[in-house]
């Protein structure tokens, strides 16, 4: 059981079957054995940055040739910083607490069984990406951190990075305990690939999405292998009406255009009609100097400049632009009730000096991470001191908000006896 | 939006969004308020247990001119005695912790943001169960507790029974803080309904099958909802060349025959060669003399009595009766491998006087509980002294094994700031 049948072309199960072999393997090793491969797996991948850069151009020239846009072309361009930090991600999960063997709670019954609760790895992990290439490093350092083995499907217009990242990785790791069956790529992009992927139950324990509202739709739709959703955010700021003026511009403005294209993001602005008469002239200048173009309901129509009429599709719309949904209510319930219907549970925030206003809004909105007094923008790993992220959840099942290593995991009950019967 | 709509035929999705404003309105209870509505609940249904058994018996006709089997029938019967067992798990579930509002971690970021983590309802269950009317009462009891509205779809077979019992609780819950519409009750069971409570991802937050094999696969490949997977349990108990005799017969004849019918029921015998040919006669003897219809691999059936040649069926059955695989095995690994085939996940045993062999299966079997010389019987909610459980999860992801009120939870990440932008 404990060989690992040599890297060849493999169908798609043959390389989950593979990597769930890797991953009994990669389960005995110890925190020390794993810490040791990404370290050396990190100091191959800066020293190998040609031959990764070379790739990349490979990429890039297609990229060229199919006329994507500037942005994605960015995302797609890889330099020896971006392969140096791709390293640096990779020492930082090494520094991380390993959150397997955790004993999370035990306890003896009266006829002495002995229970533990332990916390264990997922098994096989099956990641499907789109444009960037650092996910490939970023997504393989995190499950083999966590015990993980992978299932590595990027997009295809990075393929040919994504490949030659994956070769440097497996080289890298045949210096290490760690078999490097353990980081499978799928390098085929037809149908049938992905439907299988999707549907391999009894092979891959978990499939994250990360990319596109597209791409995780599919998954959701199509897998029968249980998923952790990621990562769309229509996230709201709400202004009650007794939200301090200079407090709700700085939030709005920072959650709004500190990053636009991010998922905590702010998409809708919800004002409050008292706040909003008393604060129109302010509020519409500092829209105007952030360059936000307004999308608005009649009532934020009459006292802002510019505004573009509202209709369904934009309460709904992750805009990921200096676009802003803004829409005024009469009191706090109804900023709620728009929230539950246009919200994904991702980030919402409240602006308010009522303590009780807050507390009623935090306890009543439905979503992972809930601000009072404060910007959207901290629902991210990094920034909340998780140390790393696989992605963030918009899901309420195993892990909500930023998921730190602790997502990769499950946990198994242990129970020693001595011939205990019921 | 506090305002919840009275009860008259609704169509399942108005049910759901009915529950999901109940929800809301039960999320914001107190503990004690909580309580209090379970125990008035119970009492209401002691005491109106006639027009409980009134209803059981048109189920019962019923079930008496499909003709429906004796085992069946049993399970279907209410009698005064079951329906005061409702009532006192009902008030065991009240004196049960509340998961619910626990901060789970708290800390403050550099910039002074507080976050907490705080466990928080699902919002709506959804629970899908078959025969037994008492699900109706067990299910809504922990959803209350967990603060957690429930929309039930029993079987068909007991509509009235279970209907009946919603109304009393409904009047009941009339007395208490708990608005009555947290409990919904689908009494249509055509499919289009059932196809419908699959995919209201945006009204129900999870599906929880309970019943056998097929009604957990038809929910598990239908839903767009996410499902926590209960229950089928294909038990292994493995001995090994070193068991020691006594506690290894003691062990398979209290899992296999102790209750059959049960998931947590042992289905297959994996014997080391060794022990199998020192142990041969005791064996034979004590699985003849327990009634267990053998079904054996060649080296099982050259040293048992009556053993049906076992087939790739065999393997994977969860038999629910006193049939029993025998598997033999020369080593550890190969133990372990044939558990990695047809193992359910579910409960697994090791039988052995060596604890370095233990502790290589524990950590390499798969599964949601293991075993290391104790009886698979004890994978149960009551027996680990949980206190109540809404299932067996054989499922890794949210929760695994037996399934208590913090099953039915979520968190969220609450975070109170003073104007922090990043």
């Amino acid at each position: 059981m404990m060989s690992v049948a040599p890297l060849k072309p493999m169908t798609v199960e043959e390389q989950a079957i593979t990597a769930k072999k890797a991953a009994k393997i990669l389960s005995m090793l110890t925190t020390e054995e794993k810490n040791d491969a990404l370290r050396i797996v990190a100091n191959e991948l800066e020293k190998e940055y040609g031959i990764i850069l070379d790739a990349n151009k490979k990429d890039l020239k297609k990229g060229r040739e199919k006329g994507f846009d500037q942005a994605y072309m960015d995302r797609l361009a890889l330099t020896q910083e971006r392969v140096s930090d791709f390293a640096e991600g990779l020492r930082q999960v090494a520094g991380l607490p390993d959150p397997t063997g955790d004993v999370l709670s035990d306890w003896t019954l009266e006829n002495g069984l002995k229970v533990q609760e332990v916390r264990v790895p997922l098994g096989v992990i099956g990641m499907i990406y789109e444009a960037r290439p650092n996910v490939t490093a970023d997504a393989a350092g995190l499950a083999l951190k966590s015990g993980n083995a992978i299932v590595l499907k990027g997009g295809s217009s990075s393929l040919s990075s994504n490949k030659m990242i994956v070769e440097v990785m497996h080289r890298a790791l045949e210096k290490t305990k760690i078999p490097k069956e353990a980081v499978q790529f799928i390098a085929s992009t037809d149908r049938a690939t992905t439907q299988k992927l999707f549907t391999m139950k009894e092979h891959i324990d978990v499939l994250i999405p990360r990319g596109g509202a597209s791409l995780i739709k599919a998954v959701v739709e199509n897998a029968t292998v249980p998923v952790l959703e990621t990562g769309v955010g229509n996230c709201h700021i709400y202004f009650d009406k007794e939200a301090e003026t200079e407090k709700a511009l700085n939030i709005i403005i920072n959650a709004k255009t500190d990053r636009p294209a991010v998922c905590n993001a702010a998409e809708t602005l919800i004002v409050h009609k008292d706040w909003l008469s008393e604060n129109k002239e302010i509020l519409a200048e500092t829209l105007k100097e952030y360059g936000i173009t307004i999308h608005g309901d009649q009532e934020a129509a009459a006292v802002l400049l510019n505004v573009i009429p509202a209709n369904e599709e934009d309460w709904a719309n992750e805009y990921l632009s200096l676009d802003l949904a803004v829409k005024t209510v009469n009191s706090l319930d109804e900023a709620i009730e728009h929230i539950d219907q246009y919200g994904t549970k991702h980030s919402e925030a409240i602006i308010t000096e009522n303590d009780d206003t807050a507390k009623r809004f935090m306890q009543l909105v439905d979503a992972a991470a809930i601000y009072h007094n404060a910007s959207t923008r901290f629902t991210d790993g990094g920034a909340l001191g998780f140390g790393a992220e696989i992605g963030i959840s918009t899901q309420k099942l195993h892990a909500r908000g930023p998921m730190g290593l602790p997502a990769l995991t499950t946990i198994k009950y242990m129970m020693s006896g001595n011939g205990q019967i019921r």
